[in-house]
């Protein structure tokens, strides 16, 4: 089979031979094993057994050491192996890692899996024999896999590349790991499940081939429907974000992400960055690019059978037939805390239903056809809710009682599964006399589920990848904004070396993109202060300016509703000589005299820049909101409006800005807009490290909104 | 064996013989099937061929129609067996059952499972024929369980007097279900996992037997030590409460409640009434209850694993052992999700550990013993780890890596486990190699769960249940109050057929319980109105009082912060005139005025009375955060001082009490007291069936605080 060119459609700043490389992994027809063993229980060994066992293309032994393993002549090096190698695994000390790729890159092998340990993962010295062997391949034009990986299976041609013990069952479905010993794991739960899959990867330090490869590399796998994924950390979020965001259009990509405790490694002086732990980023990252995240491998399997069986359900409407009420029940329940509706059926098929059914039987939804059915009622009953156009997806429930027909049922529903195209799912509820059923309705890719919940979690997966695969994508809108006004105050900041802006010139900043800033102006006297107040009318607000102090509520730097010239005077003085107490070391400017704004409500937008994934953006309302109850909203930057919107309504007290009880709506609009424009900004700075606006006092519905407050530091 | 007399330590109104007739239906001499039938298929036939399969008491088909059933001599009536009858299992068509009960009960039978379906089932004529089956067995003295369900299992005897296919193996986990078809499914599960139990219970339509009565025979039974429940509903809610309260201080329950959708059912006008949906009714009366709840059926048995072979973790420090990064950093994952802690190793653990250990390896929590671990390295790190003090309970992690040597260390934990006293748990990661080292687990009572989720969670729902038990059990607090007078007030109000409470009746009810109230009067004309705002001094409040208007605030019937007497005189006036418009049916008494309570937190004490709980009690903040956030905490009352302490600390916004961010601390002491006042007063006066204290104006620490609107509704 010849490498077929793959990633060109998305290509992202990385040459296509790199990628097309990729398919020289899993087909290759010639694999050499550098360090194969002739002692048994020796990974060396382990790896040239299993690729000898199936596998049909050349397999050479390299081994100084020996002359031959296993009838196989061995090679002294890869020089001396007549004929071209497609595919190198090494399996040698560390140390000697870099010159063995040296060599093979001389004898023209262009992928490698290293399965060696001994690298970033013991520390530094590692960390530079990683890096120097990463130097070597890309010298070379190799692409490896690893270092410190299980290596790699193709179930296709049988390819075990890896010490795994055995290659499980075809399938359709890819997995990769960042975690060697799950894939034994999951390769021996698979084992027990007869599970399928189509490639399988144990990606090791990802020193070279990442998940953004393979993902590339998976789309045009017409051998793989659904991409499955256990992560712990990704080392370019921002590539990965464009190519998942690119390939889940077309196969859902289910991924773990594990870990969440990075947080600490960012800077954390604002809301913004305190809220923006790992599980918040990765959430956001993984919605933004479609990624469906499964918390656990067990439900990561679970919505991996209903994607690669089923058709995606293109609606929330679910139709449950039991034979019992209280699976039904359970069933009800778990489809309400999936926000997944009951259908409500049409009248035709309450008024079929009631031809077929018993009089006892529940003709609504869920439909009981009752403890007796046979195989028949089962069907007849299915097939009428199933060509219902309220119901997206059926759930066929069974309990195995005194004369339920298991086997006739489940072939009963493959007969069905058979001529219509809507998704379908069964919970067969038992583990022995259900067996039968459960292996036909396996063999017509019925996926069953033990219990109903986790029969319902896979719908609503489905639906949610669905739902997003439908919705438009829009560019973020592109404001006109004046971007040399910010990059000079950014350079005035700089040449100071002042990392933190001052209120005056981070409004100043919002300005020049467009976002309304209440009318300030730093006054180093109380004078000057109180003449600006005569200017913009009282009542104003005094904010203590110093480039020391970021949090100004908590030291007492700030009064509101100023009323008249006394009590400004009074105020002014007053905040100076605080700020000289509690913070005796701060440098101070002055003191920030602005409008006060009233009849607005308050909200918060916050940017975070993270390392992986670049600038990170909250929404939350005001005060308690965001500080105690914690109830924001995060996107990756940059956000178009639905997404803007999105981060609007999702917060739980969203109800607050829409106008309930009698309140008024406040303008949502401005908001989503000042949203796009603060993403707007930090895509045109990425030197802000990061930046809050607290607040943003929003009007009623259409009188939009105005920056009361903001912040911004810069970094490189 | 003799029936031992049980449940005598916490009888609650019921007669000790109906409880200790429990016990003949599990351990009966002599067994009577009445409709035992020849035909096969036949449900009379299966429970008759279960019964006789195994059991060694006498078994007696009675079948007028039938000489004989499988060589049993069959009788004709209950009457014509020679010899006592323990037990009768009644499998005829619903209409003959009152009878074969009168005659079962002149015969001497004093249980009796009904199996027949055709009652309350099925609508009115069924509820009729269940209630006369209740009325002859009570007159006779006859316990029954059924109708309408699947039957009984008492593995000890192997007594099957069920249609279920085959009994399960020993255990001592007792289950009962109000739905019979679920028990099939756990039943054929069991059989596949095999799981074992004590006893296992159709419990069907509950018309006598519940599982109330279930409870406190199991409470007794030695062969029991987990006690699990499928609920849909529950009867008689209080009894149900008070005995599981008893009894899980003995041994655990754990219970799935299915279904959610009774909130209907009751009087919703308020928001307590509003927001007590059935799933917080039943959350609160469980964990009052000490009952720990599954959401699943797989986390239901995941749990009694833990609980059935293990002891209690005595606090939430968990120690986890693995062979491999990723599934260590999961189990970390699930820890953080569960709210559990990594124990923080002693020195002398530490010490330890390095000296067992590669340098490689990880010896802090989770401890990571490397990928070629054998048996040995395992057991030695258990061993140092379970006995450090700060370990509460272990967790050990096993990928089936190339080197692992799977039974061996399943049989080292075991080895632990015979002498140490300490909970270990262990997740033997996979599904084919695994098996062995399972089965090794499982003979040595250490519960193993595929995955590290469901490990954590199961050591998650025994701690919870490990601090309810310890936690002092404190009565409530009994105030002194006078009770007169609300009954005066109570009186009054229904001899006019007045069922809402006025606004100054309300506050002088509380006012009787010693809840300070806001000085208030209610005045016909304005004059009056400024007459006692002048002596309770401004700024005062004006409401609109009236029977018909329940939620003043909805139509502009509130006005706040009347600061003189022109102002008073114009809003009385504008006050009668808008409620006139908006409800021109309604009666008006007049207007409401109440001193002007500041500087005070709001919040809502809510009541709310359910059929088969008794009185809820909500607390929550005030204002948007009952109304949007649903941030609220209930109880079933009568609560202690405990119990209010969680309610205040329950809710998400508790932080805003206990004085952040340079707030001060609210009289948190004062809502403690005001939510049992209210408690007491419900208890006392079960006639009100809703009341809401909204809002209680909650001062600064030590001042106390008062109720400013209390609205207060009777029924029977």
């Amino acid at each position: 089979m010849e490498p077929k060119p793959v990633g060109e459609k998305y290509q992202i700043d990385r040459p296509l031979e790199k990628v097309a490389a990729i398919d020289q992994f899993f087909n290759p027809r010639s694999v050499a094993v550098i360090g194969a063993a002739r002692e048994e229980g020796k990974v060396g060994h382990v790896i040239f057994d299993n690729l000898i066992r199936e596998f049909s293309g050349y397999v050479y032994p390299v081994n100084p050491k020996a002359s031959s393993i296993h009838s196989h002549k061995c090679y002294s090096d890869i020089s001396s192996i007549p004929g071209p190698i497609d595919l190198a695994v090494v399996v040698i000390p560390s140390k000697f890692v870099p010159s063995i790729l040296e060599e093979c890159g001389v004898a023209g092998v262009r992928s490698i899996v290293i399965i060696s340990a001994g690298f970033k993962e013991t520390g530094i010295e590692g960390a530079h024999l990683e890096q120097e062997a990463l130097e070597i391949a890309e010298k070379h034009g190799i692409r490896f896999i690893g270092p410190n990986c299980l290596g790699i299976i193709n179930t296709r041609n049988e390819l075990n590349a890896s010490f795994a013990a055995a290659v499980p069952e075809k399938g359709n479905i890819a997995f990769m790991s960042q975690s060697g010993a799950l894939c034994t794991s999951i390769l021996d739960w698979a084992k027990g499940e007869r599970q399928g899959f189509s490639k399988f990867v144990s990606l090791g330090n990802k020193a070279d081939v990442s998940e953004t490869d393979l993902l590339q590399y998976w789309r045009e796998d017409n051998l793989t429907d659904v991409i499955t994924s256990y992560i712990e950390g990704i080392k370019n979020g921002r590539e990965f974000l464009e190519v998942a965001r690119e390939v889940s259009t077309k196969k859902p990509i289910i991924a773990i992400k594990a870990g969440s405790t990075e947080a600490g490694a960012r800077a954390v002086s604002s809301h913004t960055g305190t809220l923006a732990g790992s599980e918040n980023i990765y959430s956001a990252a993984f919605r933004q690019a479609g990624i469906v995240k499964a918390d656990t491998v067990e439900s990561l399997f679970d919505y991996a059978l209903g994607f690669s069986n089923q058709p995606t359900p293109k609606g929330r409407k679910i139709a449950i037939v039991t034979n019992a009420g209280g699976p039904g029940v359970m069933a009800t329940d778990a489809c309400e805390r999936a926000d997944l509706q009951l259908s409500q059926f049409s009248f035709e098929t309450i008024e079929g239903l009631k031809k077929i059914l018993p009089d006892e039987a529940s003709i609504y939804n869920p439909v009981d056809v009752l403890g007796d059915a046979l195989s028949g009622r089962y069907k007849e009953a299915t097939e009428i809710i199933i060509a219902d156009k309220n119901v997206d997806s059926v759930l066929v429930v069974l309990t195995p009682q005194a004369m339920t027909e298991i086997k006739e049922t489940a072939k009963a529903l493959s007969e069905i599964r058979k001529v219509v195209d809507k998704p379908m799912f069964a919970c067969f509820m038992g583990k022995s006399a259900v067996i039968p059923g459960i292996e036909i309705l396996k063999n017509h890719r019925i996926p069953n589920y033990n219990f109903p919940e986790r029969a319902i979690n896979t719908i609503k997966a489905m639906v949610e990848w669905h739902e997003q695969k439908v919705k438009p994508k829009r560019k973020p809108t592109k404001y006109a904004v004046n971007r040399d006004k910010v990059q000079e105050i950014f350079d005035r900041s700089r040449s100071k070396r002042r990392f933190h802006l001052s209120e005056t010139h981070a409004l100043g900043v919002l300005d020049a993109y467009g976002i309304r800033t209440t009318k300030n102006k730093l006054a180093a006297e109380a004078r000057e202060a109180s003449d600006y107040a005569e200017e913009i009318g009282y009542p104003v607000a005094l904010k203590i300016a110093s480039p020391d102090i970021l949090h100004k509520s908590d030291i007492g730097g700030i009064r509101l509703n100023i009323k008249n010239r006394e009590e400004l005077e009074e105020s002014f003085e007053n905040l100076i000589q605080d700020a000289v107490r509690y913070m005796p070391e701060a440098h101070i400017w002055g003191i920030n005299v602005s409008e006060m704004i009233t009849g607005a409500r308050e909200v918060i937008i916050g940017v975070n820049r993270d390392p992986q994934f670049g600038h990170l953006i909250m929404f939350g309302l005001g005060g308690i909101y965001v500080e105690i109850l914690k109830d924001v909203s995060f996107r990756i930057t940059p956000v178009n409006k639905n997404e803007g919107e999105e981060m609007v309504n999702e917060i739980r007290s969203n109800l607050l800005l829409h106008g309930v009880r009698g309140q008024s709506r406040a303008d949502i609009e401005s908001i989503v807009g000042t949203i796009q424009r603060v993403s707007q900004l930090v895509t045109d700075f990425p030197e802000i490290v990061e930046m809050d606006i607290n607040p943003l006092m929003v009007f009623d519905s259409g009188k939009g909104s105005v920056a009361a407050d903001a912040r911004i530091s810069l970094g490189e």
